[in-house]
């Protein structure tokens, strides 16, 4: 990124916390940024997993309600590297309500808070789906729905793969999705039942693989949405690509009124701003310790 | 069984449908047979997924409202054999309600409701528990919930095992597993937010693997009596063994009157019942071939 947040160059990869622990975090950070032609000694911003407890330094949690314009203060350094390496802690939510935890969703949250013009409740899908409650900048409280994870395990893994062999990747406007999607808002409490039926429907009426697999998403996210309890003044969708496609569509479907930001722009001006106020306090403590 | 429907010996093993169709179905029975030194020509009635299209000979599905009294009627005859083999039919709910198989459970709960003494509502837990609406004899229709087959999966294949790993046994006793139930059976509807609370508890308060697989035994098996809205008027819970304890524990929690029918000898009666039917037809059939 340029001085103003701009985007220079990017690079992603398959590289998880599993790839990364083998190769090691640092090699797979110098790859990545060789790959950009980045100058050496250039600062490095980091959210995730990697600065979790399996990951490359621990970085702790900021406890709700947790202020996002805090997150810099309480990030963690990489030392003796040969450029500066920031890892940004993530949030927990203490028993008594509800345990939960996020990590990289805070960095998202604080970019997307930025243009959520006061939005209260704030839904970040994917394998750990986020649900957000918010007040300006401060994170109250969180839920998290294991939908992609559960979408991908119930794939594979369980009696039900015998029904989506072959199936192709969901689309937003699929029939069938916003069938799964109003089973599973109507009837969360049922959901280990209709999924069941998914497979029974295809053994009695010979259903295809890919309308199989349209089902079974959107009764996940149809559920996600009704254990989520959304409010009746909308929801931000933090979302990119196929899964902000498929969202958009459940949303519609169960009638919430949905603003749609940008996951991938709200990431990279997160970290960009949490840079930004580092590099501000760093100068002020300089000019204090200079006067 | 002797000719009264005594048990006089017995043999199990996990050769499963996977393993049937290696060595062949015939094979494995007649292993079974001869460890048990059964005589030549002793007959062999079936129920489960050996009458499933993958099984050894497809036998079809009887629909519901369905007597199980016919159970023999719709039957199928496996023949070149040296000894009579049956494989009795499962039991289909078309669409519109909602689509549901089984195959195996209306064995036992023919046997069952031999003993139900007019029960309405059953329930047979385990990898697929069937919770089956009756009248005297009658499946008036039933419900699928994949409770056992999703704990496993979700102990073993996702973010949960990290914290489920050499976990002992679930104990119906263990104040966790009532824990769970009471998280299920009461919110049902958060069922993938409340099991990632799991992850995240064990990350914040460092509880025991035994804790937290008995809070996510205890939680889908909550979530499957809620889902199932058993009536006011009590159950009959068809089951053996663990499975029989936990889910004693689980109705107790709930509030729920639950009578036990054991699920070994239900199916031992099921299965005998159905042979003495086919064979006073037989004689029958014979008797008006003379006359």
């Amino acid at each position: 990124m340029g001085n103003d947040g701009t985007v220079l160059a990017g690079s992603t990869s398959d590289d998880g916390i599993a790839a990364a622990r083998e190769a090691g975090f640092h090699a797979i950070l110098e790859k990545h940024l060789a790959g950009l032609e980045a100058p050496s000694g250039l600062p490095v911003v980091i959210c995730g997993m990697a600065g979790s407890r399996q990951g490359w330094k621990e970085s702790g949690y900021l406890s709700v309600p947790a202020e996002l314009d805090d997150l810099w203060r309480h990030a963690t350094q990489v030392s003796g590297l040969d450029r500066p390496v920031t890892i940004l802690p993530g949030i927990s939510q203490a028993p008594g309500q509800s345990s939960d935890v996020m990590r990289g969703e805070e960095t998202k949250l604080f970019g997307a808070s930025m243009e959520g013009h006061g939005a209260h409740s704030y839904c970040i899908p994917g394998q750990h789906s986020k649900w957000v409650l918010m007040a300006k900048s401060q994170v109250q409280g969180f839920r998290t729905f294991m939908t992609g994870e559960m979408i991908d395990v119930l794939s594979r893994q369980t009696i039900l793969q015998h029904s989506l062999e072959g199936a192709a990747e969901v689309e937003a406007g699929d029939p069938a999705f916003s069938t799964g999607v109003r089973d599973g808002w109507l009837n969360p409490g049922k959901l280990t039942n209709t999924l069941f039926s998914i497979r029974a429907g295809d053994l009695l009426e010979h259903r295809s693989p890919d309308e199989n697999r349209a089902r079974l998403t959107g009764l996940m996210i149809g559920a996600e949405l009704a254990g989520a309890e959304p409010g009746t003044d909308g929801v931000a969708l933090v979302a990119s690509g196929q899964l902000a496609q498929l969202y958009q569509s459940a949303f519609a479907t169960c009638g919430i009124e949905v603003r749609l930001i940008d996951a991938e722009i709200a990431v990279q001006r997160g970290l960009f701003e949490v840079w930004r106020a580092l590099v501000s306090a760093a100068y002020a403590h300089a000019r204090n310790s200079r006067s």
